[in-house]
């Protein structure tokens, strides 16, 4: 028994206005490749427009019901206080960003995550343009 | 000092629309039984109906401000995308739980978790009928 | 390698009413105290009004729209079973506590967290008077 840590990213584009990425293979694929048994890996988005969280990845969802929550409760398009400090149009990206969290973790055992049947690892874009984007992967296990 | 891993389950019955279970003494207990003195306890609820997080753990909030907070940004009973993919009616519970959060990590010393005195650990049932529920409780911690 | 923990606490005061606190610094500090390379911090606000998360830390978000966003969707000064309960005012804070959520996990990599440029750590205070506050540090990791 040994616990050790690896910290490794992953690396994609994004699209932004709540554009929702299923990041679980790419997650699960560095546990297998770590070679740690039993513990578990924290997932987090890198910048202050970004989301992290689970949900069942299908296309009601993660097409159109999330960002039309969203777009009710912290709408694209309107005012903010944000907008003028910077001259930038994205106070919204922020206010969702903070509010939904950037940071996850989830146990493994036996190599695998211990997610539901329909549960799935996402990063969400708030940003209101399409960007480069960095996830960390920090995965805390032993053999 | 030897930093270990303890991974196990809490199940239980929930009944659903934004029902709130305290699971912070069956969380302690489970610190106690590890015999770690100083580390962290991560809550996951598997599933992509579910919530966990933190609350003052009393009725009011419990059985009806926290249900009217949800039904008033995520509302039962109406048409979601995600109903018409699975001709389901839980597109809000699913939208609730990935706002809330199924994950939640809280670090523990001299065997008791750092919480506030009206501060307890919660799941959140936000599917719309009973369900057998399962909780991952992980321990990370040394002796 | 050798992988270990440190617990400690950030005290300070706030002011209530969505006060938002900028932890970064303090919780960088810690880590560069503790002496690991690798690993990570959870930060985790003691009591049942606390939230805890990313922002970009700039006055407009941090002054007006953080906390009108929440006023719109949990306001302060409306009834709440919750303030029937103990005679309080102030539902809205648990409310707000809960969906924010009062716990973050960043890691760190050559004794430096893996944060955005413009992404910083924040204590909210969302009660409805000024209290004194613990958070506790717990970090994670090997030297």
């Amino acid at each position: 028994m040994m616990i050790d840590i690896d910290t490794s990213f992953i690396e994609f584009s994004s699209k932004g206005k709540t554009d929702i990425i299923d990041l679980t293979e790419k997650v699960a694929s560095k546990i297998r490749q770590s070679g740690f048994n039993e513990g578990n890996v924290t997932v987090f988005g890198v910048g202050s427009t970004t989301g992290i969280g689970t949900i069942e990845y299908e296309p009601g969802l993660v097409h159109h019901d999330i960002a039309e929550f969203w777009q009710n409760i912290a709408p694209y398009g309107v005012p903010y206080r944000h907008n003028q400090t910077w001259g930038d149009d994205n106070g919204a990206s922020h206010i969702r960003s903070t509010a939904q969290g950037s940071s996850l973790t989830v146990p493994f055992k036996n190599r695998e995550m211990i997610l539901g049947t329909w549960q799935q690892i996402i990063f969400i874009d708030f940003d209101t343009r399409p960007r480069s984007r960095k996830v960390v992967v920090q995965i805390i296990g032993k053999k």
